[in-house]
């Protein structure tokens, strides 16, 4: 059986799923590409071999050759064309996040519930990450003993504005720390405080955060989107017995000009290429299937993170602990 | 357009090469495996939904629904198996070694020049790994200044078994060190010593060689089939202004028990699944389009590798530098 | 000149002092160990080849022999015996904490000041550490940008006792923390946050500090006096342009049982060796020629750091950010 | 009891060793500065306080309150200088090499043997080298099975001038690696190859080396005199079931500029300054005692390095393994 595909957005998010489901998964064919900007719809649809280009994403979704849809579009997009998805009983892997608003993500999750079965995946690719899984094996095998703390780093080379803020830098970038702390963890977060260094008057400052889970870890996150030296991703997750940090990828070691190196990328897709194709792989046993994927990101996951968002943005705001508060979790994503 | 392909052979290697076939290359179709074994072959074919299993390999080469063919049966039947697709003008991905026998590959050569275009590649998947390409790139960009020597070490836990001689180290393990020192440098092995530690009365021995190169370049190469501590392949390559070496491969770190560990892999399979990958996804182009892969291993180089290891298993009886002597380069390979 | 010098204490620390006063340093000579334990002080003496062994602190400081003490007894007794040596005019290195109240620190400088000279040196020895020198060279030559960021770790195998609680390793442990902070950023605490995770019935949990600075950084620190796996001190410290980490401290590397491994010490000793070294060596000189070491530790440092870990502990157990309020820094120690 | 110590040679190493004596070593007086150059002795004489400068080498091993010399003067010089120490019956540290000529060292030997009692240690400061000192222990208590290969090398960033021959790196820098070699492994060396690239026309080529030992070893040496990008010393002991490496030291680590790297010295002094000063301690008490420092290096470890060497040249001459004939170890040095 061939599941045929629709992705939504060409951007650089959308043209990366475009070209893993086109080049990457056999029984996935890429049949059509949608984007408001036609001729970018369209070239990315050429370079694929995508049948269709079109920029309606609505039309795109009902179309009977579809079975499954990614969604890459502008992120106030999310939450509308997943629900469409919903509505149309058809599998959805929506990009993070899957809203920047918390009550839509509540509205994403009564629709599916619902719908009865699920549907939606969201794109927090780091769950397919084999470092992240080293590190979530490592708990869950008892070789850590029991969590106490994780650290996390996140660090871009530069911010993509210039009026970049560090309520954006919670909003946009943390969430990737909020998911993947959950999901390592296996826990809620349950309060967060926030802060900034005040020294780069010129640049757009780092933002520190400590989060507090109900299992009783706390959890430190920097985001530095501004960090100039290149995209780096760190996280130690500290157990009573031993600790299990993520290694700096290198493959391999230049010695020269009296300093021994290894580089960095410039941005994510290299660090993530492998977990983006494995999470998209997974989506399509997921459309395929109806079976939701071992460890994959939920509805309730992205309602979370927004919400940890959310009240992230406030605490940094409003300086202190602010205490996270979720719904109760729907039985359907028991 | 789907190309069918059968894979003759199901053991380790084969059953490989038909997984990634199956399940990692949209366009290719994995039509019939073939062992000597019919319950293997069938336990591979319905494991990943192929259409047939048989045991005779010329037959499985000849039917009109296979369109290239990997050959990945034991050693001897390489170099036939090789024809036998030559004969049937059908691409074929063989296994290294070509052949253990310098003049069964110059046949090779000779039938696939007779044929007139391209049809052999031969599986040195090191040159589809990206630390061996970043290598080959630093140098050729200039990063390194010229060349001068390379250290190779090619470590496995331990050998198949008891009787492993160090003529079979050369002969077996490695052709893949000449190989990748030949296609890093760009250039031939003109001389070759051996020898081997005398202090391990109970076990297989590692061997020690000395290469020099047309180029002018020395080449140490270290293969320990019983190194006990994991499976471990390292390669500096030390130019006049710079060196650069493969990092060792880790995705975490544990600290534990007064220690700082990374994992090692018991066997050659992770370190080099993505190049096996890239290289199978490579030969499906080649058999699509007639193009030899940019950078593939061609029949010369299968004679290459093959004459240095026939001369290095004369150098470790004999003591002393041996020259290798390499036919003229056909122009068909130029 | 031979200077005369009496260590107070012969625990673990006082007795590597008098070590490296017998046998690092020469111009200097062991003259007198003191400590309540009389066959304590005895033995260390007779092993080092100091004159007399005493159990009165005061009588060894006042002795016409002792031109400069070492203070290494148990932290309540450093300010009193500081003020005797400030009395005697004679220069004492204390080790930290100067005293764990804050008002004794202000004691000691108000007494030095009226001495009219500088004789106390606190032994906070990382600033003589070749490596948190380098991170400090790298940020005063503007290798890094402007310092943005500090994150610090600092872990033992396991606590000195049961009952060990987090304010005492705020006070214990942080205050090498908030001292390097404050030396490699070269400004003073103004606020502290601090958090336990409470996931750790049976064992002593780490702290979680956040602290800000008078020029505007945020520095992390987690102080973790249980952390089983081995003795660990990290840092790294972020600029804007640049970000410098301490390595790793290891001698060699071992292959074997599927890991590459570096051995962590048991306790701080091997790793600060060289920088208690350096801080004795420099307060010899210090004691002969009256000139204050280089980037040491004053009393004014030892002030500093105590009032941040007692602010510390009334943050851990209030919640919420506390400022740290120092007196004005007295013209003495402009 | 104070020994007096006369310093022979004050260039670079010279410099170092008197450093040494004059500052890190209680219980030595560093009396007399000797070299050729009267201005250059007086002139490090005054820096370090030493009593006396002198241009006549025989004249200050005579003298009546040198009770130990450290030959540190041109390799010429030190196996004469060794001698006249041996006829005034005072230690004697002689820098590497022993003497260039093997038949030098052998007269040397007799004469110790002929005083009766052990006076010649040579500056073989490896031996002393913490890193070195784990890899020997790691294999004597068992922890690397026994001893197959061992891999090392060599690399400086330039050679002192542009006329420097593979020989010379044989005879000047290799013996470092002989000696170390047959420390750490406790065995002879029996047989030595070597080669170098032609490569380089412009540049002073690197030699590598396969030695064999007594015990049936196999050693790989690289000495790169030129290889350009730092100082670099590194070293791997092959055992049959593990393996050590040094580690590549490194106090800090830099994240800038889309790399993560570390540093290397210019040249050799801060990798071994512990060690040399380990080494200078060791033969004061050598001196003071008469006891042979545990682990130094004898006239007999120099003789076995200097033939080693003597050989080496012949075989990087003429081709092919050349035995090393080695006299009969002398009873004395058992």
């Amino acid at each position: 059986m061939t599941i045929g595909i629709a992705v939504i957005g060409a951007g650089i998010m959308g043209a990366d799923h475009a070209r893993i489901v086109a080049e990457d998964l056999p029984g996935a064919s890429l049949r059509v590409i949608c984007d408001m900007d036609a001729a970018r719809a369209r070239g990315l649809a050429d370079r694929l071999g995508a049948a269709d280009a079109v920029t309606d994403p609505e039309a795109a979704i009902v179309r009977a050759d579809i079975d499954a849809v990614i969604v890459a579009s502008p992120d106030p997009t999310h939450a509308p064309l997943t629900l469409a998805c919903i509505r149309m009983g058809k599998p959805v892997l929506c990009e993070k996040p899957l809203s920047p608003s918390p009550d839509e993500c509540v509205a994403v999750m009564r629709a599916e519930a619902a719908a009865g079965r699920r549907l939606v995946q969201v794109g927090f690719m780091r769950r397919f990450d084999a470092a992240y899984g080293e590190m979530r094996r490592a708990l869950t095998e008892g070789r850590l003993g029991r969590a106490l703390m994780m650290h996390n780093l996140h660090r871009n080379v530069a911010t993509p504005a210039a009026d970049f803020t560090g309520a954006m830098a919670i909003t946009n970038s943390a969430p990737h720390e909020f998911d993947i702390a959950r999901h390592v963890l296996g826990t809620e977060i349950t309060g967060i405080t926030a802060c900034q260094p005040r020294r780069s008057d010129a640049l757009v400052a780092p933002v520190v955060m400590v989060l507090d889970t109900a299992d009783g870890q706390v959890v430190t996150v920097e985001v530095n989107n501004n960090a100039a030296y290149g995209y780096d991703v760190r996280a130690e997750l500290v157990g009573e017995t031993a600790s299990l940090s993520l290694a700096t990828p290198a493959r391999t070691r230049l010695d020269g000009g009296l300093a021994s190196s290894t580089a960095y990328d410039a941005d994510w897709r290299g660090r993530f290429a492998a977990a983006y194709a494995a999470q998209d792989r997974a989506f399509l046993h997921f459309a395929a299937t109806g079976d939701f994927p071992e460890g994959g990101a939920s509805a309730w996951d992205g309602y979370a993170a927004a919400q940890v968002a959310a009240t992230g943005v406030r605490a940094l705001a409003e300086g202190g602990r602010m205490p996270v508060a979720l719904i109760a979790k729907p039985e359907f994503y028991a």
